[in-house]
């Protein structure tokens, strides 16, 4: 059996019904009418970034691959959509036998995008691409959302470790994939044990107030968490006093103490007196590590103060105030008939209200100057300019229905630290500002 | 083999490893120091709504008793934490054996809360209660955010009927859960196929752009789509020019034609347009459904237009801005010792950074004026005052780790509704505000 790539801990047979109903009516309506064959284009892209961003960040694609791969329709699922009458018998005949054949390129994992970037196209009949709309485009917008927020804190860190922690704070399994999001982001940990089994994410964590308050005193809390983890373990000193709480843990675990973890008040302040005390107290090495609702900002503001390490949870998972990103599956291009030797021709619904598509199947390219710093973000249709050829973006990832672009996560991560190396300066402001590379279009010969 | 309420179209054997790995750690601990088994009381409530929230909606209850009753570590888990060194080889030992054998109470679902409302109490051994924090606050935190923006979006809207079609803008097993808690806030129909497969919400869809742009002319799109699907379809009217698609769509499907969908510019007036020119046609009975980024308020600003129904997305399945609640899940009593007739202590992290609890365990009551009209939350430790007795809020919902209240999605949905009627008339104003109770705490006798 395949995997869908759920971030659950079992297999998953079908993401068949991760999708919105018109996909299978509009199916119907095309199969009756003899157009559902036509040969089409479909393009990922988004519009706009999240106002004040400067860049957006690709995260899913993995995902994306798993889903369309374990795309069918079993027999639970078509007696589902026979028994509701959802679709007619002709159309649970071909669904019983779907299974995508086409062409999918894209942005790899991890790379960089701005509005207008085509970060997937999908190819092939009208019937088997229309269907993928929903799935591709909850995965894409929701990992790309985290990863994006994350590459920011990641940013605000520098070189200090990011923990995501904020299973607690989303959907049991958007938790899975937004720890998975967050990594390819720039993120070293996660507390999420789903997150470690899925995907291989290092995992961490050691205690809450709770495990303090279950015990007399917190000296016997801290006790037993040495005794059962080691003097490495990180003691919570804010359930009380913490000045108290820092005397008292480095009593019980001696200078070797790993970490202290702040989880309230000015963090600010509090690491700076921690920190003294620490090392008044002998207890040089031991680590601070804060985590209280941070944000990029919040991150970024505690730069000068002694903290060894930061745990983010809300902002991280609901993409610090940007929790979807606005991508569309636009349809671009369709061959004139079903004749598979039929030529493309591009469309593009009629501007209104901000809703602009640029039709005919696209390439793209990041034009760099000449220290190599990202300069625009090309997108073109027909044939793509000698000087841009080896900075195109879109890879292929599958080939006539086959998977050919699988990688390990960590090769996602890599390029994103590469990608946001390679912009300009300004893309790692926090600050608001618009899209650090302007997208430029070019439409070439032959422009379908 | 149980069902993991996951919104799967499949079963799934175990939700233990929705879980923050401190969870385990503490468990580990505790089980060395001689503490895990002592009677603990968990309590999950906010310390505040939304900013400018009236209300809040408990939801996902359903799912967390399912969440709860597939909570065992299987051998592949268990494997997975032996071999990271997770836990050691005792706590593996209680793991394999895991199976929550405690009480939980809660609000039911549909139920609306405040700041301090005991929405569920969990109790039982530390050791059982402490793994279950992360799931439940994960089902809770994120289904609740939903339901309360759905409740808000049905507030708006009346009596015209509410589509759900996020899918596309959240994870894509977010989409399902949110697909299942904007129905219990008072949406009536979803788009996710998903969902109706789970939970049997009505599913509804019909066409989007690609498929008129699939056709040679809108024509042919809409003729291929009401021989496909009939007369009582609903076509999309605004991939060119609306006027004239409105003007072929009852050419097409004639006066029978079941209603039109605008996706695209200024809602209110080309709604009115829409209206008239459909009269003019004849298609008296035809109706208008309008989508596109629709939230609560841009609902309430088309209350005076012609329009029949709202399908909402991105703003729906991101809470309308508030993405997530802030429950958090926190130990308030525990016995002094092991011994299962040792008295429960409350207990409470000391406030710092507005991070107040309040220990003890707890019931909640709302109390209503002479009208019938809530008044305030009350909520208390000790013995239930008399007059409040009738009026409780916490109902049981597992007893000795057996799930004792399931119900119907129907029954949570009527929940709410009357729920959201008992509150005082400002509760469904759309306009920033407090919470629409206040909610008092009262100390009683025997305060543990």
């Amino acid at each position: 059996m395949n995997t869908a790539d759920l971030g659950l801990p079992v297999d998953v047979p079908s993401t068949a019904l991760f999708t919105d109903q018109y996909e299978l009516t509009m199916l119907q309506a095309a199969l009756k009418a003899g157009t559902a064959e036509r040969r089409s284009v479909f393009e990922v892209f988004t519009r706009r970034l999240p106002e004040g961003r400067r860049y957006g960040v690709v995260a899913g694609t993995g995902r994306v691959l798993d889903a369309v791969e374990n795309f069918r329709f079993d027999p639970d699922v078509l007696g589902f959509l026979a028994e509701r009458e959802i679709v007619d018998e002709p159309t649970l005949r071909w669904l019983a036998g779907y299974r995508f054949s086409g062409d999918i390129w894209g942005y790899p994992e991890g790379e960089v995008y701005f509005p207008g970037s085509p970060v997937m196209r999908v190819e092939g009949s009208f019937a088997e691409c229309v269907l993928l709309e929903t799935v591709i485009l909850s995965i894409l917008n929701h990992d790309s959302a985290i990863a994006a927020a994350a590459s920011r804190m990641a940013s605000a860190a520098g070189d200090r470790p990011l923990i995501e922690m904020g299973a607690r704070r989303t959907h049991e399994l958007a938790a899975v994939a937004a720890s998975r999001a967050a990594y390819v982001g720039g993120f070293d940990t996660t507390s999420d044990l789903a997150a470690g089994f899925r995907y291989g994410i290092p995992t961490v964590g050691t205690s809450a107030h709770a495990f303090t308050l279950l015990h007399d005193r917190e000296r016997d809390a801290f006790q037993a968490q040495v005794d059962s983890l080691g003097r490495g373990t990180t003691l919570l000193v804010d359930t009380y006093d913490v000045a108290e709480a820092v005397r008292t843990a480095v009593e019980v675990a001696g200078p070797e103490l790993g970490a202290v973890r702040i989880d309230s008040g000015d963090l600010l302040l509090v690491a700076h007196r921690v920190r003294q005390q620490l090392d008044e107290l002998g207890a040089r090495d031991t680590k601070i590590v804060v985590t209280s609702d941070l944000d990029e900002y919040a991150i970024a503001s505690l730069a000068a103060a002694p903290v060894d390490a930061y745990g983010v949870g809300t902002q991280l998972v609901t993409g610090s105030g940007h929790p979807t990103c606005s991508m569309v599956y636009k349809l671009v291009a369709r061959a004139e008939s079903a004749d598979p030797k039929a030529p493309l021709l591009p469309v593009a619904k009629k501007s209104t209200g901000g809703k602009t598509s640029v039709g005919g199947r696209k390439w793209a390219a990041r034009r760099t100057d000449a220290e190599g710093v990202a300069e625009a973000e090309v997108v073109g249709t027909g044939e793509v300019p000698a000087e841009l050829v080896d900075q195109q973006l879109l890879v292929e990832l599958v080939k006539s229905g086959e998977v050919v672009a699988r990688e390990p996560l960590d090769a996602s991560r890599a390029r994103h630290a590469a990608a946001k190396a390679s912009l300009p300066l300004s893309a790692t402001q926090l600050s608001r500002g618009e899209a650090v590379l302007p997208t430029e279009y070019v439409q070439g010969r032959s422009g379908s």
